[in-house]
């Protein structure tokens, strides 16, 4: 018996920060760890931002709603639930999650959280435990079930190292490169051909 | 951030043997563990029944998908997807569960499975590990998440025990009488009422 584990974005939704930036025109909320390297000083940057141009969470919540998940994903992550038991684990927020689930017809999601005021402005962030995409794994494992994970970037890789069955899906070439030992699938097609493999 | 750990018989869905029972009009089928106290016995008991009467396992997917989950249950189970992070923690089998899943939208269902041979008999089952329930909880609890566990029955308890909350929903007088300790709810509404001071 076979859980499936996947990471959010870039695999069932575009890049959640790079989306708002794009969709709210303010250019500093591009910035990722490839800019600022040490993940807390980033997010309290981007929450520092949010509260300089005034936005509070159904701000961001409205314009997070008007991105759409990536062709195909409602379909794949449909056909997940159908055939297995489909987990999605994410480094994003619920709270920014949430629209995009509403999207995918709420599949079975464990990420972080965000704090926020009376007022609804976002006055911090909770990292729910380090290394949450291997743990997650490993809570599955603990109930006997084997485990089928992918994803497309580095903070993956634990979580596809810890799996029973690993795959990249989409992911850019650097990351290729450092784990040539992993499977690679560019489309819910190829993705699919391997997991039937398994999971069927 | 909480998780919602539920039971499924008795809470979105009926007793499975004692419909498939009723809808097969096979009398011996309706034996449950207070007529046979080992569950192995009372499930080579129904498996050789099975046999007997030449059912093989689409058989019996075709009688249960006749099973209708309970009044409500299905936009109950919703609301708890949307709300929360939903599990249904089942002593059944996933292969059984499964047409009743396709009418509740496909929850995340953690439970047993069969094993069948190439002409679709069902010759054996497995469970998938000990006392399960209690081991969904401390799993999700290995995670940093809070659980709220609801279920019926006696088999439910070591869950409701482990969980942060613990709820009895439309259980039998026997064990309202031996965990007085644990609050009550007798239907949706109420269930919901309980949850909500939690997990909203």
């Amino acid at each position: 018996m076979w859980v499936v584990c996947s990471d959010l974005e870039g695999v069932f939704v575009p890049e959640v920060w790079i989306n708002v930036a794009k969709k709210t025109g303010i250019e500093a909320l591009r910035l990722t760890t490839r800019d600022i390297q040490n993940y807390d000083e980033l997010m309290q940057y981007r929450l520092k931002i949010l509260d300089e141009k005034n936005l509070k969470l159904h701000d961001i919540q409205e314009v997070i709603a008007q991105i759409k998940p990536l062709d195909g994903a409602l379909e794949f992550s449909k056909w997940l639930r159908e055939v297995s038991r489909f987990v999605i684990v994410s480094d994003t927020f619920v709270e920014f999650a949430q629209p995009l689930m509403a999207q995918l017809d709420y599949p079975f999601l464990l990420c972080h959280s965000l704090v926020t005021d009376e007022s609804n402005r976002i006055i911090d962030y909770t990292l729910r435990q380090s290394d949450p995409k291997r743990k997650t794994v490993e809570a599955f494992q603990s109930l006997a079930y084997k485990v089928i994970a992918f994803g497309d970037s580095y903070n993956d890789i634990s979580m596809l190292k810890a799996a029973e069955v690993g795959i990249l899906y989409c992911p850019p070439a650097n990351v290729v490169a450092d784990y040539p030992e992993l499977p690679v699938a560019y489309n819910y097609t190829e993705l699919r051909a391997i997991l039937e493999k398994y999971i069927l």
